[in-house]
C-alpha cells in the first residue's frame, strides 16, 4: 500500500467521507488513492474557498470533518479565509496540503511557500508527515484532534505519498479527548444566581444552541425567568416553533450595549463575553461592564449540552415549557417592490419544515431573525468568522451532508461574488440548493460604517470601494449551469420560490433592490 | 492630519498613483484618506486575489509599486496567492492591511487572525506601526524596501488610522539599497568562458528580459556565438522582431534536460541555477549537473541589465547584430476547428505592435511562445508562482499601467474560474483587454500528470477532479459587464479578435476546444 492510500484508507476508517478537493500535480497520488480505496466521495470546487467553505458546512452539520485535499501553500491560502471562518465556528476538518519532495523542496521551486506558518494561521493542530511509517497515525491524531472543534492540517511531502508505507493496522489515536463535564459546584453556583431574584440572561453559544441544549435552556428559563439570548454569529442555531425564541446579541454595538443593560447578571453557556464586531472609538469593546455579574456555566469546548441539562435538573425546572417555547405563527404575505424587510418576511412565511438556512445575508437579512420567530422548524448557520465567501460553499456542503433537507442560501450580492464558483459546484453535484441573492449593487454594510465614522459616502474612493452595479445575476448564475431568475417584486419572488422549492437540483434567484 | 492622511500623503509623495482595493470597516479612514489627499486613483476589486494581481501586473510594467488596501488578515488571505505569485516575480507591491484597535485586538473579535503570520510567507518587508509618528516613516520605508524588487506590508491598526498623526515633512527612508554592480573580476571570468570556445549558454532571467538587457544579449551572441535561453516563467520578457529570440527553460523536465545537455559551460544572468518545477521520481530536480560549467555573472537582485552591458563592451562585442536578431515573419492563417496550435498560430498571426500578452495559457498555450518568434514586438507576462487565478486580475494592472498599449489576456479556463470577478473590474474602469479563455473544459495538466505518473485518468476521482464541463464564459463575462462571444472555428476566431483589437474597451472571446 502506498503512503496515499494508507491516509486515505485511515481517514476513511475514521469515518471521513468527503472530499472536498481542488488538487494539483504533487496531490496526484492521494486523488488515484481515492479512486483505489473505496469508501471516500470526490467533489471538486474550482476554487479553494469552495472547497474549505463547504467542509465548513458539512462539518456543522454533520460533526464530523469532511477532508480538504489542497495543493500546496497557493491552495492552502485560497482556503485560508473560508477556514478563518470554519475556526471561528469550531467545526471539525481535515485539511491535507500537498508538499514537495523533500529531495525538491530544498532547491525553492517556483510553488514552495512556508506552508506551516500559513496553516498555523487557521490550524488547531498541525503536523508535515516525515516518513512513510507515521502516516497511518497521523492521519488518525488528524482526525480525533479535529473533533475537538478545530482544523487538523496535515503537509505531506509528494515522495511519502507515492513510497509503499509498512502494512499495518490502523493504529488508534495517541489521545481521545473527551470534553470534561461541568463541575458540580458550577452547576451550584450558576443555579444560585439564577434563582437569585435578580434580573438574569443565560447567554448561549455554540452546540447550546442545538435543539437538546436550547430544550434545556427553556427548562430553566420556564423555572426561573431568565432571558435567553444567542452569541452573535452562531455556527449553528435550530430554530422555529416549539424551540425557544432566542434573539441574538446585536450587531450594532448600541444595541447591544442597551440589550445587555438590562441585566443584572449574566450566565455564560457555550460561549465568551460578548464583544464589539468592531471597535469604535468612544463605545467599549465589550458589552458588559463591572455592574454586571458575570459567571460561565460552560466556557467554549466544554460540554454545554450536558451542563445545561445538569443544571436544569439541579433547579427542579419542570418539564411543562409551554409557555417558553415559539408558538407557530402565521405571516401576511407582502405585495410590491422588493425591500430587505419584504424578503425576510417571504423567507420566513415560505421556508419549508426542516429547511438549512445559510444566511450570509449582511444588510438585507438584517431584520429575518426576528422576523422568523415562530417558523417551521429550521437549522440556521451564520458567518461566524466575518470571511466574506461564506455562504455559496457552505450551502454545498450542507446540502451534501443532509441531502433530504432543503438548503437556502439567503445571500448578500457582494458577499456572493467571492466564491461564486460554489454555483458550479451545485449544478455538477445536482444539490438541492435554492439561492436568494440580495442583489443591491452596493457594499451597504461600509455605506452604513461610512456613516457611522462621518465620513462622505459621495468622496470619488468612498463611492467607488463601496458600488458595485451593472453585476447580472441570472448570467452568471447559468454561466456556472445553475437556472436561475430575476426578480424585483414580493409577488414575483413569492412566486419563484415557491417554485423553486418543489424542484430538485439548485436554482437561483436574483432579488433586485 | 490623520494617520490615514499622513500614510496616503507619504505614499502619494513617493510616487505610488494606484489603490487596488477591497476595503472594510477597519480601512474606511484610509478611504476617506484617498478622498482628502490628490492624486491616488481608487480602484476596486470584488475580490482581493484581483486587487493583488492588478498590482502585480502593473509592478511588472512599471516597476514601481502599487497600494493593495485589503481588510485584516481575511482580506490578506484572499490576496496571498497572487501575491505569492508576485513575490516569485520580484514584483514591487506596497501593501497595507488595517487591523483592529489594539484595545479591541485583545478581545479576540471575530475577523482577528495572526496577520504578521500570514503575511511573513509572502513579504520581504513588514511592518506594524504602533503610535501616529511612524506612519510617515514606515510608508517610505515600505516603498522604498519595494524597490528591492519585493512585497512590503504595513499593518496598520484602526485607531492609529484616526488618531492626529504630528504634523511634519515627509522623511527620507531610512535605508536607499541600489543594486550592487557585478564586480570586474566577474566580469572578466564571464568573458573568459564565453570565449573560450566552449560550447555555452547563456542563460537570462529577470531584467536580463527586458530589451536593454536582450540587447546587450545578442551583442554577446553576435560576438561569441554562445546560445541565448530565458528563465521557465518569466516575469516580464520582451519579444519579437529586432529582438534576440530567446526560447525559455522547457516545463517537461525531459526536454529541459536535453536541452540542458548541448552546453559545456552555462553562464546565469538574472536567475538561478534552473529547477524542475515539480520534482519527479527517477529525474533530476536540477537541470544541470556536474559536467557542466556553471557560472553566476549576476544574481537575482543584482544590476544585470549593467552587467550584460559591461560583458559586451568586455567583450569587444559588435553593433552588428542583424544576424542574431529575429526577423519579421508572416503567417499562414489557420482554418477549421480550433486547436491549441491554431489559436497560438491566430494570437501570434494578429497581436499588434507594442502589446502586452498577459500568459495563463497553460497547456493551450504549450506552443505559443515558440509560434510567435519574430512577430511584432510585444511584452510577455507568464505565471511566475505557478498560483492559478494570476491572468485576469493581471491584466487590469498592465491596462492600468499602460493604457496606450493593447493588452490580450491568453487565458485557460480552469485558472480563470480562480479570480473571475476581474472581468468586473474590466468592465467598470473601461480597460482595453481583449480576454481570449481557451475553454476545453478540463485541467488538462493534470490529465498530463496523470499520464507522467501512470494514474487511470477515468478513475471516478481522477476524473472528477480534472473535468470541469458546463461552464458557458459568454453568460459568466457578460454577468460582469465584458462583452463575449464564443467561437469554435479558426476563421470564426480571426474575425472576433480582429474585430476585438479594434474596439476601446473590454472583449472576452470564449474559444471553444
Amino acid at each position: 500500500m502506498k503512503g496515499s492510500e494508507a491516509l486515505i484508507d485511515a481517514a476513511i476508517k475514521e469515518g471521513v467521507e468527503i472530499c472536498f478537493a481542488n488538487p494539483g500535480t504533487t496531490e496526484m497520488p492521494l486523488v488515484e488513492a481515492i479512486d483505489m480505496v473505496p469508501g471516500m466521495r470526490p467533489v471538486l470546487g474550482l476554487f479553494e474557498g469552495v472547497c474549505a467553505g463547504a467542509a465548513d458546512g458539512y462539518g456543522r452539520m454533520t460533526g464530523r470533518p469532511a477532508m480538504v485535499l489542497l495543493h500546496l501553500g497557493p491552495g492552502l491560502a485560497d482556503a485560508t479565509a473560508n477556514l478563518h471562518n470554519a475556526r471561528r465556528a469550531h467545526t471539525p476538518i481535515l485539511v491535507v496540503a500537498g508538499e514537495h519532495s523533500s529531495w525538491h523542496r530544498k532547491y525553492d521551486p517556483p510553488l514552495t511557500m512556508d506552508i506551516q506558518a500559513l496553516t498555523g494561521t487557521i490550524s488547531g493542530w498541525q503536523k508535515t508527515v516525515n516518513f512513510p511509517g507515521e502516516i497511518r497515525g497521523s492521519t488518525v491524531d488528524a482526525i480525533s484532534a479535529s473533533l475537538q472543534g478545530q482544523i487538523s492540517t496535515i503537509i505531506i511531502p509528494f515522495d511519502l505519498q507515492y513510497d509503499e508505507a509498512p502494512e499495518g493496522k490502523i493504529p488508534s489515536p495517541l489521545y481521545t479527548c473527551t470534553a470534561n463535564p461541568v463541575e458540580e459546584s458550577v452547576i451550584s453556583e450558576a443555579a444560585r444566581i439564577l434563582s437569585g431574584g435578580k434580573k438574569t440572561l443565560l447567554l448561549l453559544g455554540g452546540k447550546a444552541l442545538q435543539k437538546e441544549g436550547l430544550m434545556a435552556a427553556a427548562r430553566i428559563k420556564a423555572k426561573t425567568g431568565c432571558d435567553l439570548m444567542g452569541e452573535m454569529f452562531p455556527a449553528r442555531i435550530d430554530r422555529g416553533a416549539g424551540l425557544p425564541d432566542v434573539q441574538r446579541v446585536p450587531y450594532m454595538p448600541e444595541m447591544a450595549l442597551e440589550a445587555f443593560s438590562k441585566y443584572q447578571s449574566i450566565v455564560i453557556a457555550g460561549t465568551r463575553i460578548p464583544v464589539a464586531f468592531f471597535g469604535y472609538k468612544n463605545l467599549p469593546p465589550v458589552f458588559v461592564n463591572e455592574t454586571h455579574e458575570i459567571f460561565t456555566l460552560a466556557e467554549d469546548g466544554r460540554d454545554v449540552t450536558m451542563a445545561l441539562g445538569t443544571l436544569a435538573d439541579a433547579l427542579g425546572a419542570s418539564t411543562s415549557l409551554e409557555e417558553v417555547l415559539a408558538q407557530p405563527r402565521t405571516f401576511t404575505l407582502p405585495v410590491g417592490k422588493l425591500t430587505p424587510d419584504k424578503i425576510c418576511t417571504v423567507l420566513a412565511a415560505l421556508q419549508p419544515e426542516n429547511a438549512i438556512l445559510v444566511d450570509e445575508s449582511i444588510t438585507t437579512g438584517v431584520m429575518y431573525h426576528t422576523v422568523s420567530s415562530g417558523v417551521k422548524p429550521f437549522t440556521h448557520l451564520t458567518l461566524t468568522g466575518g470571511a466574506l465567501g461564506f455562504g455559496l460553499p457552505a450551502a454545498v456542503g450542507a446540502a451534501i451532508a443532509c441531502p433530504e433537507r432543503r438548503v437556502i442560501s439567503f445571500q448578500a450580492d457582494g458577499a456572493a461574488l467571492y466564491t461564486l464558483q460554489a454555483l458550479w459546484t451545485q449544478a455538477r453535484e445536482n444539490l438541492n440548493i435554492t439561492t436568494l441573492v440580495a442583489s443591491n449593487g452596493r457594499y451597504d454594510i461600509l455605506r452604513y460604517e461610512l456613516m457611522r465614522l462621518g465620513i462622505p459616502a459621495a468622496g470619488p474612493a468612498a463611492s467607488r470601494f463601496t458600488e458595485l452595479p451593472d453585476i447580472d445575476w441570472v448570467r452568471l448564475s447559468e454561466g456556472f449551469g445553475v437556472p436561475a431568475v430575476s426578480v424585483s417584486t414580493a409577488e414575483a419572488l413569492i412566486k419563484e420560490f415557491e417554485w423553486a422549492l418543489k424542484e430538485r437540483g439548485p436554482r437561483l434567484i436574483e432579488m433586485k433592490l
